[in-house]
């Protein structure tokens, strides 16, 4: 579907207009969990999360039919400043990796059943060392945000974006101290793995990157164009393209959460409509996510990116709206409700 | 399979003859591991979740096929004390609800590819109240210990057990409370729902217990037959009789919990095949992982029973092993490995 817009004034006024969840629906879900054969809230989370999928796909009783994986890749010209324990060739080799169905994302969306599509985008035209201007200009952000927008299938009714793009947790910290303040090593974590070393480079990038670009701290799109990626644009943009079409979305870890945090910062409740998957292991992910007031589904340690930690709380998900839409009432089953 | 023990005595023997893991396999994971295309431990604990299971099953890169969940079910000559806030007829009127389709439990064991098998033990005959005397005798322990050990599929390479029993969470705490020590309050909560009075009878009935069952305090065994349920004693026996198959099994809540406790007290290393689900939200749940060290899966503030919260927990297993047996080597995707 071509997205609505083509500039980042257009992207800003569709945030603005976003449409809310069913409350009807949601009310409906919220009768029909009160009548389940079980203690009141004893299947805790599993009921929230039941009643907010209910409540965003305008059912009273919802199936999950089609979970939708995008992975979007992208290339760093801030690797320049030796802020990666990876090389960039990486990017592109792990792309093929995920073609040929090798990377952990492949096995999760399976195990999970869900659709996995891969968007490289422009891998061999990274973007520019933000320690010296912008990454991108306004136009390039918003074909990037357009590129997300218009990789979300229209008929699935869940959400996952992950990433690959060696380099891109410096940007996505950079992004994170443009929009929330802060030190940079508030942000900064060893990504992939990083050494002492590398953990003064990223600071050092992060810090230069912030005063090469004054106007990052004003304003969250200019932020995402100065210091995000393609893939960090892309994954904003496919996060809104949900919205609009009321798809809920599984946030994923540090750069996943900071490239939704763009949107949360350009428009309060634009990530209503989105859950936190997991917390990462990445030191910067903890921070992002009080700062959305979300509380992650699963705290396993992982900070591999891709996607991987949303496409396992996918599972979590599924148990609970198979929990809520399957289970009979206390009239249903003849049980005494206490 | 029948259970190669009809006392006490010869399952206590059995425990300490328990089968380790295959060194051999887990190493052999743990080589595998590392190969993997992914930054090292990037994967949190999905990857000791892999090597767990590798080492259990005896396979350097396994599947998961034929996960087993079973349920017991019994009934509490406890529940005089006004413990719970459901009536003693729901436990039946659940396992009805089992048979049917319609509990949390069956949505979860379907959702996760898991078989389901109901164990109903004499319902019509509760045990004793135990705040007189023993629930059970020796010998009704030691056949409830073998009916568990018998409902375990030989083929299963998975297994949760869950329970259905109204009066089980102060039976639970009886027994928590002869295995580990502390005052009463430290191990009674509100189960499915008492208010405070309810609460203060809890905590009466348990003190009351181990006040009439001095033997408990001094040995794990007579503390389940003196303490316990048919449903408790029977999820013991099936998580000695999944280790006595090298079955790896995942750990429910607070009762689920409190059975398997009454082995680690026994032998020590006796869980050393398990895992925790979840952390229930049911108050003495968290004091009972830390004694058995513990962390668990999935924090999710269920606390449902049924082997609910354990059946999540598969989802989060199937993609540790999905990844681990699934996911390309370094080698083998053509990727750099930093």
């Amino acid at each position: 579907m071509t997205a609505p817009f083509s500039t980042l004034a257009e992207f800003r006024d569709l945030l603005a207009a976003a449409p809310a969840e069913d409350a009807a629906a949601r009310a409906a879900a919220g009768a029909r969990n009160a009548r389940l054969t079980k203690p009141p809230a004893a299947l805790g989370r599993l009921e929230d999360l039941a009643l907010w999928y209910a409540g965003w796909r305008g059912e009273a009783r919802p199936g999950l039919e089609r979970p939708q994986v995008i992975v979007f890749a992208g290339n760093h010209g801030v690797v320049a400043q030796g802020v990666s324990a990876f090389p960039s060739e990486v990017t592109v080799q792990m792309v093929a990796n995920f073609a040929a169905g090798g990377a952990a994302i492949n096995q999760l969306a399976r195990t999970f059943g869900a659709s996995l599509s891969v968007h490289p985008l422009e891998l061999d035209r990274p973007t520019a060392d933000f320690t010296r201007g912008p990454a991108m200009s306004e136009a390039e952000c918003a074909a990037a945000l357009a590129a997300g927008w218009e990789a979300v299938d229209p008929a699935a009714d869940l959400l996952v974006t992950g990433e690959m793009g060696i380099g891109n947790t410096t940007s996505a910290a950079a992004l994170a101290l443009a929009l929330f303040g802060g030190d940079a090593a508030d942000w900064v974590g060893r990504g992939t793995g990083v050494d002492d070393a590398g953990l003064a480079r990223k600071r050092a990038a992060v810090g230069a990157g912030l005063a090469a670009n004054p106007q990052a701290a004003r304003d969250p799109l200019l932020a995402l164009a100065a210091l995000g990626g393609r893939e960090i644009a892309a994954m904003a943009g496919a996060i809104a393209g949900a919205r609009a079409r009321r798809i809920p979305v599984i946030l994923d870890g540090f750069i996943c959460t900071a490239a939704a945090a763009v949107l949360h910062r350009a428009a309060p409740g634009a990530l209503d409509h989105a859950v936190a998957g997991h917390a990462s292991a990445e030191a910067g992910h903890a921070g992002l996510l009080a700062q959305l007031g979300k509380e992650p589904l699963l705290r396993l340690g992982m900070r591999l990116g891709e996607g991987s930690g949303a496409a396992l709380a996918i599972g979590v998900l599924r148990g609970a709206i198979a929990c809520h839409s399957g289970m009979a009432t206390f009239d249903e089953a003849g049980v005494s409700d206490g």
